[in-house]
């Protein structure tokens, strides 16, 4: 196992009607300043019982986060918070919103010049944050729990990501009932999002730590289990809760402790979405099968291991037990009809170029192992045509 | 699933040679008071680890706190806290000690008359303590990343828990070489300890929860794994990190996270300890199958889960397949040299008779469904004589 820190202090508040007790997590003297996106949240009822629940607050309202947060829009916000003196932003929505607030809240204290540099430095120049925290409407990309952001800049299609232990929200308020309205893509999009999560930091090799591979094979089992039952017409709401639980669980840093991890998936899923506006969850099933049989050798083993305990394939070596862990997490999202190959989206070998284009200005080197560059990156996405 | 709130903020910190780190994890102007056991750190090199690392701190020690630490050594370290004016508790050790410092770090900061109220409270008379932080040296009780802490009074055999989050470690250094020099039944003690921790908050009955299930079959599934390379002569790095961090894991909170719990068996065991002097986890391995026996009705779902994910018993139907998972248990223990009978103890029905007394005094209803009174705790253990 390699050494590791952890610290996760966010304060999960997960069951019906919790929301009501966001009035309570917030100290009576703090000035709010109420974060959400397209509007979704006055029709499904959250709106409203939010202003209920912080009746006796002080509150300042900021709406218009668009899906992937736009830079501007942040700069919009930090600039009306300033203005209002707030003292706690209070994100409500999905994984954009509240990554939209990670990062205006980071920008609300930085002392440099240009706050794109929070995103350019990855981070690493955040050494304070406004406090913040959130109530969740849209179960994926585990924002909730975690210090990680994803902000887009328009002007040059960019789609970078930040990560700092200042922005971990104060407190993440899960009520599986808000995602009774969600359309079915989006819960068909959470779902397969936790799924690759967990998979950038368990398909890789082996550092002797079987109890967060084991952590790690709980998320996935736990999907695969209760797909069919988020995704069913009638909302169960025992699946929803395991689905927001599941979707936490999958990148709040546990399954990370001490072991290696790729990230190659999300790195290239990004770009596509930069450019082709494919949804993030979306570009991820796309790219995941092609990044595994790209990295097979490298991978092998612990592919072989998921398909022995996740779909309890027992013949052949562990080079076939591979190959069947592949197939069974490429049927897994097309079960829950997600698509998987860039042709579903119109995305040709130009498309392909493009991203290349990109990567080769970067000059990054992607995977566990730093071994995929930019002519890898075309040949996994020329696999997924 | 039951709603939840969770709210772990402990610094964990897991590796070769972390203990060094303990210097940057205490600030430059705290002055430190750094408590201890019986000395066994002086004989492993970890009392020098840690002189050295504080060597820029101004710092004052406290040795002697006893196995199942008692309210009297307790209160002789508040004393002495308050007269040199100390900033942060720092408990190098295992559970005993770790526990007695939570307990000192609520009662330096009491303002009622008699600290033991903080016991006989369950720790609801807690509303602040002094920052603590642990060096841990024997994985077991889990104390390093919970609010929990046990505590004896000699004068009248009795043993006590609290819980307060006013007492969750700051920061908790895990070591995994400290675990080197333990003697083979202080590990096989851990092993037991973090088995049945796991078992209290999963062999219930179902509340639809199946990531909590899983996420606690995977401390339960690798520790059993583990267990011959953690008890074997040579030390093995890996198991004895995987160990620490499944201690960890199976007690601090996050696998009891909206599901049913019982402690019915460390209730009972408790009381085995404070008459009999038998080690908590000796006592666990004799009471639990003993509840799962008389519960049977209540926990055979769970218990032939188990069987079925743990050990593959796929035969019979689901009261075989339970039964069978608590043979398998007991078998488990055994094979690392657990007994599990109150014979082993030459504990006899005069010894029973005691521990019946003591619960029929208190009138305590123990057990998911309360129905477990003195006479059934008498039941229990006479099934285990």
């Amino acid at each position: 196992m390699n050494d590791f820190e952890y610290h996760n202090p966010v304060r999960i508040v997960l069951g019906k009607g919790t929301i009501a007790r966001v009035g309570d997590l917030v100290a009576p003297s703090e000035k709010v300043m109420f974060l959400y996106g397209g509007g979704s949240i006055k029709k499904n009822g959250v709106y409203g019982q939010v202003v209920d629940a912080l009746a006796k607050h002080e509150v300042v309202e900021f709406a218009g986060i668009e899906p992937n947060p736009r830079y501007r829009t942040c700069m919009k916000a930090v600039e009306m918070a300033k203005q209002n003196g707030v003292d706690l932003l209070l994100a409500v929505g999905g994984g954009s919103v509240l990554d939209a607030v990670k990062f205006i809240a980071a920008a609300m204290t930085y002392e440099g010049k240009d706050p794109w540099k929070i995103l350019t430095s990855h981070g690493s120049v955040v050494n304070s944050a406004m406090p913040l925290g959130t109530i969740l409407t849209l179960p994926a990309t585990g924002s909730e729990m975690n210090i990680n952001s994803v902000i887009s800049r328009e002007s040059t299609d960019e789609k970078l990501a930040f990560g700092s232990p200042h922005v971990y929200p104060r407190f993440s308020i899960l009520d599986p009932e808000v995602t009774y309205t969600l359309p079915r893509n989006q819960l068909r999009n959470g779902l397969v999002d936790a799924f690759v999560h967990v998979m950038e930091q368990y398909a890789t090799h082996s550092v002797k730590s079987p109890l967060q591979d084991r952590q790690a094979e709980a998320v996935v089992k736990t999907l695969i289990e209760i797909a069919p039952a988020v995704l069913a017409e009638e909302p169960d709401y025992d699946a929803r809760a395991s689905f927001m639980w599941c979707t936490t669980q999958a990148l709040n840093g546990l399954i990370g402790c001490g072991v290696v991890q790729d990230w190659t998936t999300h790195m290239i899923g990004h770009e596509l979405t930069a450019f082709f506006g494919v949804a993030h969850a979306e570009s991820l099933a796309i790219v995941l099968p092609g990044v595994w049989e790209h990295q097979f050798h490298n991978k092998q083993g612990k592919l072989a291991q998921l398909a022995r305990r996740t779909w309890h394939v027992t013949s052949g070596d562990e080079a076939s037990q591979a190959k069947a862990g592949i197939e069974k997490t490429e049927a897994f999202f097309h079960s829950v009809d997600m698509p998987t190959r860039l042709g579903d989206y119109g995305i040709d070998e130009a498309g392909i170029r493009k991203v290349v284009d990109r990567f080769t200005k970067r000059q990054a080197l992607l995977g566990e192992h730093q071994n995929i560059n930019a002519q890898e990156v075309g040949a996994i996405l020329e696999s997924r045509l």
